[in-house]
Order: structure tokens, then sequence, then C-alpha cells
């Protein structure tokens, strides 16, 4: 299984830990020091050597920081773990602080005392995230002061290695097109950028470009490296060199002079010693690498990683893919849902057992390589906690009369997919469906919206939630992230949420999730992923307009929809839908299944 | 009567001016100069003393810009004017370009030679515009250069006095808090800010401020002065003694020491010279002015104009205004309606006769100060011209069987008022029917919506235009603009735009303008002014929820729509709107316009 539901809690280490780092901060002169969750790629993972917030606090959520003073400690996460940094975090020793409403740039401003000397490891802190807590330190007379080798390290005694991940050749037949002409089309775009060079420091990034997978961090096929683009000449690839089989190893020397990781600090001295113009996104890329740069003598451009959006728009192959994942996916899907619709009614039922048949489910494929994030198995109140995560202690049995929400995906090698059904078992209440269909509403606006080129998914985010808005409801998250292929469930530069201002374009996935969570009963989330459409002229009208055609292929609980509240389009689009996933799915799956599936999409 | 019809077109003089000035600049030792549409104000309108575009140019748009080299020199203006420029300019002498597609500062750059000096006027240019084409320059390996006194005024020798409208006392009964009360709230903001002073510059925000109005530019009430408010201690405002009477320089002098406006500049560099911390607006703030602070040894904070936000927001007086301006002018616009009605069936009828017959009712009301903006009075292909103004060259005879578009205001002491409305002329085509339900499917989107605290106009613009982009169409101006209180038509913050991303609060007034313009045929806008409620809990709802009310009181064309195109909801929110205009319009109007009203505000 790739889901563990394990959880390592004990708060009761943080003392001893935080005050080990506070001798050493003692003996080195510093009156503080930052420990944020990231590594020095800024990912959504981390391997457990980089894993420095959760050795010292014990919090193991996936964004955070840790401020460590002389006297007082704080750790900043924000609105999903303000339950889970209580239960995992000694919070005498840690005070849990609001990283959105008490971020730490504001608590350093307000409790550094002028003249204090506070501590970072400028490799793990993004060029403007250093600059803000700089200025943070600088609100309050104090000094934030890079430190070369990290003294969390330093008294880190059992900190496991650095992972070595094998590293394979993503073929050509899935990357569609070859990793040379990726590089010579980044290269001009850096030399459009008037760079000489752009620095690398995202893995997905650096996968894409290179058409390389690796399996250093959990649920996403990441190499972790570095890389320079120069706009003239050959690449850098720091990385490694144990991770690489001999077969990457000479895909990788084809491409690239290959180096490593220690070696990328000296690279970007010696680039900026030759006067070079350096390309660094300032969100994503580590402080140290700037300074390295701009202490040679080299000029730093800031500019957004051309990577990124090139990554975001996919070619015909990768398209081809993803719907080729879906079709495997979604049968696997279906397979599950049909299970569970008779395993639920017939005896009791956990949240892991049913996560679990689902990934089993998915491994009979033959195709998975991975889950592309542990799955949020959550019946009855667990679902309304948006980011809920079972393990064995918080497991709950499937209660009757209640919505079952399963949130999932898997890593292929063709596609990664991200889905999320709401299941009715036995008897929903009318609020219950009312708030389905409401969210239902919001995720058809979505997926039948067409917006000329130029429009950002910030701008139609209002579409999946002004039903619910209507009703006096809302939810908390955005309505859809960035998908890879094969790659991060979660990547950018595109998201529908209110923060979304990169344009959508054709060729780029996008989730479609609105959802609704009521506190203590139920939690709902309708997900599919939706690839942008080219844009086309519709009949009787001017302009080519772009759309959304759902990837992902599984039946949404009719039972659960109260028609009388959509319209004839929303209706059409449900019945639509529901009879491409039986012309789509039904060849794909068993008779059982099958007959299942029939009576499902069946038109409302 | 308050609008003309009059165009002054004369391009011929554009040379002879042009090369006046290139004598000037020479003799300067200037390569070129920047010569914008705005004032030290940036403000909508000038008056004509600061109409130097216009004077070299002769192009009267309401933005734009010229830049005059030795041998090249062009003019900048945006999508609206590219047929005006060229009627108005001679593109001989200054060539045309797209304000947006390239900007002044792109053209500079590819355009200005290395080593030249280009020469600016600072206070015509905000401290972020100066700035982008300082770069621009850099770029070029050229400089951009601030002078002292400006060398077309040199040459301007027919130049215009400055205005010198009386400035009056806007009564407290209206204003709804009194002067002292808002300065005391918006000094403390200023120290809030961490300033010690801030520099007004928009003559909105210093009539706002100080409780007064003008009448130094068309259509607006605008005391062209300049003011600063400390932190602590009392305001200073600039302003000709001239334009006071015995009342308004009483009411000014208990709130404000009074200087002229050329004393401005020497009590920056006095703030300056205290080591001041001087608060500016970028965006809205000449450079001359941060310059002085900078100069003298202030420090220059940046931060956004603190009125403009207290001033969007109306209070208790200002909303019972708006409402009681709204039904003054909304049964002078019933009138005109059913005049036009009878009036447009009986015989031929041309643009020009319609906005003044509209003009006339609002007269009729006595209370009329001045119409808000030149009426816009459309008929059939020239509605289809987005900001189409008529004149006595352009005047059209209203063709049968048409869309008329009729886009007007008021400015009454007790509030302002902006409504479209297209009319049917004869028989209306399928298409001009399903064009229209189209628009009024976007309207009826906004006026219905419900929003959580926090949102945006940016967030909401996508719902008026959805059902256009499902049919292949949209519409090239926002959605809504913000309204003063007896100020100007047009004031921010607030916007429904892809680009409005302050957030919409109660008591906020916004447009809701939706429109559709097919070249040639017709042009289709329906707008009224929203008041932004404040938040309510909706029955099974959980979170208060904002929401708008409608102000604008008038039919809206029920020959044009075609009630299968709308939802149950949008039927019920139409027939509603009408059943309110009936009921309180109703009884303000003569018999005759009565039967009319009660005939086209029948439900569908």
């Amino acid at each position: 299984m790739f889901q563990s539901f394990d959880t390592m809690i004990d708060p009761s280490t943080g003392s001893a830990r935080c005050a080990a780092l506070r001798d050493e901060l003692a003996r080195r002169g510093l009156d503080g020091f930052l420990v944020p969750r990231a590594d020095a790629h800024q990912g959504e993972y981390v391997p457990p050597s980089e894993a420095r917030l959760e050795w010292l606090t014990g919090f193991a959520g996936s964004a955070g920081m840790a401020v460590v003073l002389a006297r007082e400690a704080a750790i900043f996460v924000d609105g999903r773990y303000t339950i889970q940094v209580r239960e995992q975090v000694d919070t005498s020793v840690f005070a849990p602080q609001h990283l959105i409403e008490t971020p730490p740039a504001t608590w350093l401003a307000e409790t550094v005392k002028p003249g204090a000397r506070i501590g970072y490891d400028p490799r793990l802190h993004t060029i403007n995230g250093a600059r803000r807590l700089a200025d943070a330190c600088a609100d309050a007379g104090a000094e934030l002061v890079a430190v070369d080798d990290n003294p969390l390290d330093a008294v880190w005694s059992d900190r496991p290695a650095s992972p070595l991940g094998t590293v394979t050749v993503h073929p050509d037949a899935f990357a569609g097109e070859q990793a040379a002409a990726k590089i010579d089309r980044m290269a001009r775009a850096v030399a459009a950028a008037r760079a000489d060079a752009f620095v690398l420091t995202q893995p997905d990034s650096i996968a894409w470009l290179f058409n390389i997978r690796g399996s250093d961090v959990q649920h996403t096929p990441l190499p972790l490296s570095f890389a320079v683009l120069p706009a003239e000449g050959r690449p850098r690839i720091f990385i490694d060199a144990r991770k690489l089989t001999n077969v990457s190893r000479d895909h990788l020397e084809a491409l690239a002079v290959i180096d490593g990781p220690e070696a990328l600090i000296p690279a970007l001295a010696e680039l900026g010693g030759s006067g070079a113009a350096v390309m660094l996104d300032p969100d994503w890329t580590g402080a140290a690498l700037g300074e390295a740069v701009a202490a040679a003598g080299g000029r730093v451009v800031t500019g957004a990683d051309p990577v990124t959006r090139a990554k975001a728009v996919k070619n015909a192959a990768e398209i081809a893919g993803a719907r080729a994942a879906h079709l495997r996916d979604g049968a696997a899907f279906c397979r599950f849902l049909a299970w569970f619709d008779g395993a639920v009614a017939e005896g009791p039922l956990d949240e892991i057992a049913v996560a679990e048949k689902l990934e089993s489910f998915r491994a009979e494929t033959g195709a998975l390589k991975e889950i592309s994030f542990d799955s949020i198995s959550a019946a009855g109140p667990n679902a309304a906690i948006c980011h809920y995560r079972v393990d064995r202690r918080s497991n709950l049995q499937i209660p009757p009369d209640s919505l079952f929400l399963i949130d999932s995906g898997g890593q292929y090698q063709d596609g990664t997919t991200d889905i999320t059904r709401t299941i009715a078992v036995g008897a929903a209440t009318q609020d219950m469906k009312r708030h389905f269909t409401l969210v239902l509403k919001g995720h058809i606006a979505i997926a039948t919206a067409r917006f000329p080129a130029g429009t950002s998914g910030a701008q139609l985010d209002a579409l999946a939630r002004i039903a619910l808005w209507k009703a006096g409801l809302d939810f908390d998250h955005g309505t859809g992230h960035g998908v890879g292929s094969y790659l991060s469930v979660h990547e950018g530069p595109q998201r529908i949420a209110k923060t979304g201002h990169v344009a959508l374009e054709p060729g780029m996935i996008v989730s479609n999730e609105p959802g609704y969570y009521r506190d203590g009963s139920h939690g709902i989330r309708i997900e599919n992923l939706e690839l942008v459409t080219p844009a086309a002229m519709i009949e009787g009208g001017e302009r080519p307009m772009l759309g959304f055609e759902a990837l992902t292929l599984a039946p949404i609980d009719r039972r659960l929809v109260l028609g009388d509240m959509l319209t004839g389009e929303e209706r059409a689009w449900f019945d639509a839908y529901h009879a491409r996933v039986l012309a789509d799915i039904g060849p794909l799956v068993d008779a059982e299944t099958r007959t299942w599936l029939e009576a499902v999409t069946a038109p409302l």
C-alpha cells in the first residue's frame, strides 16, 4: 500500500530539542532562529532528511514555520492545522500562532528586541520571503542574519540521510516533446527575458525540462535537484549521481553537464563573477542562490520560472495520456463506487478499509505508480474537516444515514488523476441534498463555462460559489488547482481561486472542486479534473471562446440531487455527463459494475 | 443646456504648434517632451487652461499623451479613440499609437536615441507614471529630465486663464458628517500609516474632506485645489482665494489654513526640511510633489489616499440623498421614456433632440445642478460605438426598426445619478432581442448576487458576462464603476471589472452596466446604480452575505425580452423590479406618464 495510516504523535521531544537548539544558538551568538517547513525546493512534500520543523516541534503538516527565541518560541500554522498543531506539538514550548492572521513577520516585528540577531538558513527561505522577514526584524530594530550551516542540523543527531530515489527517463511517447527541444525553447525564453541564465530550483520543472522522473518524496515522482539553464550553451543539472541509472545518466549526459548538488553555489558564484545576468524566481528560489550571484558581482534578474507556464500547457501526447489515465482510473473508481454501495449496505465499514479498498482497485489496473496524495476518506462529521486525513486514531466507522466523502487520485506514467465524490449512505436528509445540489450547481457552472482568451481562474471562481452564496453558504478553499502530467497533483501557475490571476490556456488541466462543509455533520465536495479546450466559435457568436472538457469520468450521486433546484441547462449537463461516463467506462468494467453503472447514470 | 453638441475639429493647427514647441525645446537643450492629457489632479475632466494635449494636437478625448521628439512625434490613445484621433489630429505630424498595446514607455524605449534628454513636467505625471517613463528612457540610454516651467506653456500664447469656479459649502444635511469629524478620522488614518502628513491632490477627495463643492470643470462640482492633512494639527488647503465666497471662506478658515496653490511646493519642502514622513499616493500624485519632499530631506511614504475609500462608503445621509435623487431623477427619466415612445412613433427624431429633451425633463425637477456627463444619445449603429458622444456632424435621425441607447445622469445636491436604457424603436429583430436578453441576464446576475464580506468587483465581473460568453459574445468595458455623492460620476476605488480588486463594502455605490455592441447595427447597455447592502443572514444560511439594492428606478424595455431565455429567478427579479418602479415612481409622475408606466411595468 502507498498510503500509511500510522501517525507519529510525540509532543514530548519538543522541549529537549528546543533547548538543544537554544544552546547551539547561544554558542553562535544568535538570539533566535527561524525553522520553516520548506526545504530548498519549496515543494509540498519534503523528505525526512529535510523535515526540520517536524523534528523540532512534532508538527507534521504541509506548511508552517517555527521561530525560536531565547525565551519564547512560536509555531505558525494555517487554518487547516489549528487542531492538529495542538495534538502534535508541546504548546507550552511552541506557542501556536495563525500563519495568515499573525504571520511570522508580524510576530517578529512585535516580539523581537532591538539589537537582536535572528538567524535563518538562506537556502530554505525564498528571496521574497527572506526580504519580508528581514524587513520585519528591521522594523523591530533587530537584524536577520544568514547562517552558512544550519544550527538545527548541528543538533539533529539522528537526522536521516538524504533520499536517493532512482531517476528514470520519462519516455518521449508520454512527454510528447524531446528534452532537447524543451531546453531549446526555454533557453529562448531566458534570452527573451534578457538574462544569461535561469536557475531552476523546483524539481517538477527540472523533471519536465529534462524528461526525467524521480522518487525522492512521497506520492510525486520528483527528482530533488537543481539546474542552471543558460540562454546559450549547455545546461547544468545538480543532482546526486547515486540516483542515476546507466540509462538516466546517459540520457542526462546527452543534454547537460551533471554535477552534485554541492556544486550549485560555486557554479552560481562563477556565473556571477563573469558578470552574467542570472534570472531567479523570487517566490520559489532560496535567498542563498541570489546572494551567491550578487556577491560575486553578477546581476540578479527576478522573473517567473518560464518552465512553470510551459509545463502547465499540456501537449497532444500529454493530453492523450491524461485521457487514457482517466479512463483507466475512472474504471477502477467506478468498480470502487459499485463495491462501496454494496459493502456499506452489508455491514460496518470504516474509513481506512475504504481507502485501502480504493487503492487496491487502482493497483489492480497494473499501471499505478503511486497514489497522487493520501486519500481523504471521511465519514459523516470527519468530512466537514476540510483537509481531514484518516489515521488509526481518527478512523471512523461510517454511520448510517450520512454522507461519505472520498478525495483521491493515482499517479500513472501517462497522467495524474484527482477525483472527489460524495456518496449517500442510507437516507440523506433534505438539508444534505440541498447542500449537495448547491455544490453541484457550482460544479456545473465551471464545467459549462465559456470564456475569452485571457480570462483567469480568479474571474471564474465566483461562478462556482454564487449558488452557495445566495443560500448564505460558502467554502474556505479555492475552486481548483493545476495538475501535472505524471508530476505534482498540485501545480501552478493557473488556479481557479480568488488569487488565480494567470490566464487559463488551452491544454491546461485544472480541478473543479467546489464544496460545502457543515461543522459536526457532513462535508460535500464534487471534483473533476477539467482540460481547458481550444477557442472555438459558437453558433451566432462573434468571438472564439475557451471552455472545459471533463477528464474525470465517474458518476455523481444522483440520489443526492434535488432536481427542482436545477435549471434546464444544468440538468442537461448532468444527464449528458452521465451518458458519457456510461459510454466510456461501461465497456471497461465487469458486468456487475456495468449493471450498477447503468442504474446510477440514468437520466434525472 | 449643460450639454453642448459643438465640436472643435481643426487638425490644421497641430503642425505649427508642434514646430513652435520644437523650437522651444531646442532653445532649452531638450531632445523631446512629453505632453499628457492629465493636469496636476489626474482627473477625468481638465479645465481649458490645462488642455495642453488638445491645444497641441487637436485631440479632445479624455485620456492620452503626446511625445514630441526633434523629428518624430506620436500621440497615444486607447481603443475608444482610434477613430476620433484620426479626425481631430494631423496624423502626418503626430503618428497615432495604441496607448495600451504600444504605451509611451515602450515607444520611448524603442525610439529615443542614446544620450537624448527628454523633458517632462513633473507636476503632470504621477510618481509611478514618471518612474515607468524614466525607466523606459534609461533602457534606451536616454534621460528623462524634469523641467521647472513647462515649455509648451511658454509657446501657448492664447492660453485661457485658470478657472475660478465659485466654491460653496456642501451642507451637513447632505454630507452626513461634519468636515471636522472627517478631518479627525482621516488624520487618524494618516497616523496609523505611520506618516506625519498626507498630501491630497484629488479635488473630489478635498471636496469630500472639507464638505465643499466647486465648479472648475464640466459636469462635476470639483474645486481644483490641493491640501495637506497632518496626523496632528491643522490641515492646509491650497486654493485660489478668488474662488471663495465669504461663507465658504469662513467655513474653510474654521477647518484649515488657506493658501494659494503656489504655496504647495514650498509647504512640502518645509515639511521635508523638518524631516517629516509625508504620505503620497504614487498613482495619483505628481512626481514634483514627492521630489519636493525628498529634496528637502523628508521621507516619502507611498500609500493609497485614505480619503478615497472613506468617500466611497456612503453614510446614512448620503444614502438617503441618493435614494431621493434617484426617485426625482427616475420620475424625470420615466417622463422622458413615455415622451420618447410617443415622439419616435410620430415622426423624425434625432439624437440631439432626444438628449436635449431628456435634459429638459431633468431641468424641470428644479433641482438639477448639472448633468453628470455628456449624454450618450445613440441611434442604431451609433450605439455600437461604445463611447459615442453625439455632435452636430454625427447627429443621426433615429431609424425605424432599430434600438436606441441613452446613457445619462444628473448632478443633484443630494446625489449623482447615471442610468442607461436601450429602447425598441419599431420592430426589433429576433437577434436584437436575443442580445438584449443576454445583456439583461448579466444585469440580473449582478443585481441578485449575494457575496461574503471581502469580495471584490473583480470576482463578480464574470457573473455579468457568462450568459454572453456562452453565446460567443462579450463587451469591451468594465461592468461597473463607483459613483460619488454630488461628486464624480466615476470614482474609485471599487469597480466591477477584471481590475477591480478592492472589496465591496456596505454603503458603496457601483454601476451595473453590462452591454453588447454589434458593429454597424446596434448597441445595448442596461445600467442601474446599485447600493451595496449590509451583511444579512439568509434563511438556512450560515454566513452573513452582502448584496445590492437598485437605486435606479426606470423600466427596462420588456418588448426586447425573450421570456423563454430567462430562468424563473430572473423573471421574478424582472417583475419585482418593475413592480417597485411602478410603486415608487407612479405617484411622482403625471397621469399620462403613469398610464404608460403601468403598461410597461406589467409582469412578463
